[in-house]
């Protein structure tokens, strides 16, 4: 039987990494459709918003990886204890996603002139700042973000290290003790430790 | 007795709007705390990551808009009747924020050329490419965006507008029939004609 969930995105980490994560901290079996840059103009038309990731699951399709990535972690069971705890989740997965969308707007700015004006603004000033408060979140979680206890937010935050440190071109976690405890608490989880020594291992960005 | 819930925000509707919308439809009490640009220097640092809006409830403070405006719709009950469509609503709400953020990066470039450039790519192509699929998802869903019923995403969508507009210079569904009718049916809420008429009315944007 084919595997109940399919997963589309390109051959790279960064927003489809979360997801496949998720996925397999669960032991849920998922085709990995990974789609390469040539015929990504072919498929674009067809997706809901021009975007990838997609989740196809019980026939239907769904778009935007953090909106897929909640999903799943209520099927694994990665929320919080209750709401408040759910919505401290979503508050730190939407400063990651800010954190995420600063960095890549420094990294993929093709200006000269702006681009040294956002290594300055972004790189030295915002991520510092992002680094400080969400070590600090760490360090009084016990090396978790949220309720002192692994959410599906320690999975996203981990799964993104690889896409960030390319756009910030450091291991931005290099000084930062609880966010490293943070990946440890992730990346020792047997089902996590089989995905990262099963996937492809050339596609790390 | 002082209201169970308090938002804290910039005297505009912006990000804030949304969670004033879900409030005021769930017929909660709340404290509509406005900080104006000059004290905001002052309370900034205070912060938990420099930002509002901020909600407090129960002695405890949370932050980022959209994170609230999820725990505020499950408090007055307007979630998705199921797993799925709550990610359609997600999905959705992360959409409409790709949107706002796209407007922002034209609407406060203050690079004249660069403004010209994203005049091009934003306002005369990405805006209308989001407005027509916003559109045939709401007449698909006969005038919400999910499940043929009213859920936080209308309402996020509707509180969304002013600023939405403010920065695109212009009524962004003047020519969108159903995303009208998504308006017409939140604004039409007895409790929310009656915050439109009690909030403030010299800061729309």
């Amino acid at each position: 039987m084919a595997p109940a969930y399919k997963l589309t995105y390109f051959d790279v980490t960064a927003l489809g990494e979360p997801i496949r994560f998720l996925l397999s901290y669960g032991g849920i079996e998922f085709e990995d459709i990974r789609i390469s840059h040539e015929s990504w103009p072919a498929l674009k038309s067809s997706t809901p918003f021009g975007q990838l990731p997609l989740l196809e699951h019980n026939g239907k399709v769904a778009y935007q990886s953090i909106a897929i990535s909640r999903y799943v972690a209520k099927q694994v069971k990665l929320v919080g204890k209750d709401d408040w705890e759910d919505l401290e989740i979503d508050a730190t997965v939407d400063t990651i996603t800010d954190l995420r969308i600063k960095l890549a707007q420094y990294s993929f700015e093709t200006d000269e002139k702006a681009k040294k004006e956002k290594e300055k603004s972004i790189l030295n000033e915002s991520l510092p700042f992002y680094l400080e408060k969400l070590d600090a979140q760490a360090k009084k979680n016990n090396g978790y973000f949220v309720g002192g206890h692994l959410t599906w937010v320690d999975l996203l935050f981990t799964a993104s290290l690889d896409f960030i440190n390319f756009m910030a071109k450091k291991d931005i976690i290099a000084n930062s003790p609880n966010l490293q405890k943070v990946k440890q608490n992730v990346v020792k989880i047997p089902n996590i430790k089989a995905w990262l020594e099963k996937r492809p291992k050339d596609t790390l960005q």
